[in-house]
């Protein structure tokens, strides 16, 4: 009997709604899901319990949590607890907000490259989502072209022909109804992620935040109901 | 009387030759300068002590250390306990070398690009060299423009248009000779700088690795005498 090998990937994996959705995707498309989670300041622990919690559930090969210290440079209400997270925001797509994280998805993206040229995957997948945020600028393909350009450029193993790296981005130009349509069909249980920026202390979701309002709009859009539990 | 505000610049900051010089080009450009250093599992603390006196002496505007967990995914003969660092390699241009960090240059200035973003910076400084080394792609022009192009894309204070990411790479085309004739020029004192990759347990210099060999050709090469201290 044969012994097919299935190719490795790497994922970043955030414990959100767009991550464990792309994860579930990579899952589906075959590969050996090598998942990294970042705690890099982040003011809610909340998020990595539920990266743990799908990586175990979605059984990938390998979970990796990197400590990071993107806290100390400051400048992001997500990380500086100095700065409050904005409610009920007029408009959604109104600039960059103020939960901008400096070059984070390009931090991300350079461990997760550092990894996979350990590994030997050529295949990195990020759930960034351009539709939603107009306002990430690093959640945008160009970017994401611009970054896998400099990725093939970067590395020993791209240099020496032993592959070519693809960031793969399944949902980047998916509705969030959408992204939780094509989870559901997957099998993904949506009560194991965690959106909110500013869960109380009983890690319940606010329902407020840029992050739960599009959240709740995509299940409402979807018709299905969201399975985590809300403030009041 | 009206102030002139210098420029900000990050610089990246190993402790050694070639991370000096530049740091003293930055400073001779009339930046303001920021350094950053990565304890990144390498083998030899020398190496940041090196990165701390340098940056006092040349009175940066601030000196960061950067925790991070690159030795984690192995793979590199300078942050893998379990590989040697090769000694009297015939040819120093045959091949990538097992020294070789995955992905190293490209999350080193992910980072500078983070702290650049947060500082309101536009200029980042790396001691990248094309010339010596052939055998790290991480180190070719094509690699740094890409990488710029990238930076240009990633980050809001780019999009927004405050300004445009240059990663300045002042010795990428010069000989091991040239940059210490520059530093020299400059007044930079080499013996707080260190190279070797595998020093003895009183921080002398082998005298025999990759580094220690191109820095010692490099001095002979320049009519100048190397001040710091080797075994034997």
């Amino acid at each position: 009997m044969s012994q097919i090998t299935a190719k490795k990937a790497v994922i970043l994996l955030s414990g959100g709604l767009d991550s464990a959705t792309t994860l579930a995707i990579a899952q589906n498309e075959g590969f050996e899901c090598h998942a990294m989670t970042f705690r890099y300041g982040q003011r809610h622990r909340v998020e990595i319990h539920s990266a743990c919690r799908v990586a175990t559930a979605l059984r990938v090969k390998e979970h990796r949590i990197i400590d990071m210290d993107l806290a100390s440079f400051g400048g992001s209400a997500l990380t500086d607890a100095g700065l409050d997270v904005p409610k009920e925001r007029p408009d959604l797509t109104d600039g960059i907000p103020i939960t901008y994280v400096p070059a984070r998805n390009t931090v991300f993206l350079s461990y997760a490259l550092a990894w996979a040229e350990v590994l030997g995957a050529f295949d990195i997948f990020i759930g960034v989502n351009a539709m939603d945020y107009s306002g990430y600028p690093d959640c945008r393909p160009e970017y994401i072209e611009a970054f896998e350009k400099m990725a093939n450029l970067a590395t020993a193993a791209a240099v020496e022909g032993k592959g070519k790296y693809k960031i793969h981005t399944p949902i980047i130009r998916m509705t969030k109804a959408q992204i939780i349509q094509t989870g559901t069909r997957l099998g993904l249980d949506y009560s194991l992620t965690h959106s909110c920026y500013d869960p109380d202390p009983q890690g319940r979701a606010c329902g407020r935040c840029d992050s739960c309002r599009l959240r709740l709009k995509g299940f409402a859009q979807a018709g299905l109901e969201d399975p985590v539990e809300y403030v009041k």
